[in-house]
């Protein structure tokens, strides 16, 4: 039997996607779940809620309360964090760039790999420079990889893409889907989600003892 | 020694914390940190925020997510789970009875006889009668208990408990809130915070392997 599979969805500009790419891979691994990594873009989901930038910058006690939550689950996890700036980063070049990453076998490194640049050593990631460096350091081509990151048809799949997490209800990244279409938002819903994808048993509701 | 203090901040219109208030007596006894229940109302702290109501009845995307992932989440705590109509109810006089009960034995037990009147059985909460009942099958005498509610002594000190809890940086419920400052939101949040409040050792920031 084939594995099951458990969609990944994230912004490259969601702190709490830092913290779900950087665990998803071995948690994944002993639950025997295939990951697709879907990169996509939260600014037009946001725009369509009315916001014009991160809620977390929004609502100021709750972004207060993410950069300290963020600090405390780093330091838990033994993750390096360092806020970047300015915040949110613009994702869209890096989001492009996994996408055609993927298509080869660099993306989830890639994907990892501009996580940690952005959240661990707090580097921007919205140019082209910035994104050069961190294939150069996973001795990856940035020649071809970017100007395949340009490429019509990487513009227009990861509209599609975006188009996709909009049609399946997701409104915050990171996010999960399985097949089955369930949704499960954000980074503490990874192992229930990972759970589900593989048919765990939930229980059946009964009466609080 | 004394044992640790974590301070848990709910509104009994919130939904996540009908799950901190059933999970949270064993888990912090297992800590040996003790509890203090402090309900205060979240409707002056979303007014502040520009929110007339739930912020899940303002996204209706976050909002269907929610009580989908209040339906698993139930199942996995084996939790009973109905959703009241209306959403969210008003809660002002439930955090009275509660602050009245505090004051005397049976504040802890009513609350989570309340949330389990409101989302286990989907029951409204918003009224005299309503709570009377609930009172009585905790064999509680619901007259003095609902005079001592309506005193201006407990007006007054929701009122304080509200303003508190803004001062605290909260903005949503359940909160947790530690004797060193700490700030844990999210019913997510219960056992880190539990952990934090006992000392524990908290890894250091490392660079990922």
């Amino acid at each position: 039997m084939p594995a099951p599979v458990l969609d990944f969805w994230f912004d490259f500009a969601s702190t709490y996607s830092y913290l779900a790419a950087m665990r998803i891979g071995p948690l994944a691994e002993r639950a025997d779940v295939r990951v697709r990594f879907r990169p996509f873009l939260l600014g037009p989901i946001f725009k369509a809620q009315g916001w014009t930038t991160s809620p977390f910058n929004l609502y100021p006690a709750k972004g207060r309360n993410m950069w300290r939550d963020l600090e405390r689950s780093c330091a838990d996890l033994q993750l390096a964090f360092r806020r970047p700036d300015p915040f949110p980063q613009n994702s869209l070049l890096a989001a492009r760039v996994a996408l055609a990453g993927l298509d080869q076998t660099w993306g989830e490194g890639f994907c990892r790999a501009l996580f940690c640049a952005e959240f661990a050593d707090g580097c921007r990631i919205d140019d082209a420079a910035a994104i050069g460096n961190i294939l150069a350091k996973l001795k990856i081509d940035s020649e071809p990889a970017l100007a395949a990151a340009q490429s019509d048809d990487i513009k227009t799949r990861l509209r599609a893409q975006t188009d996709e997490a909009q049609r399946l209800g997701l409104f915050g990244a990171p996010s999960f889907t399985t097949a089955d279409g369930e949704l499960f938002w954000g980074n503490d819903r990874l192992e229930p989600a990972l759970r589900w994808a593989t048919g765990a048993p939930i229980s059946t509701a009964a009466e609080p003892s």
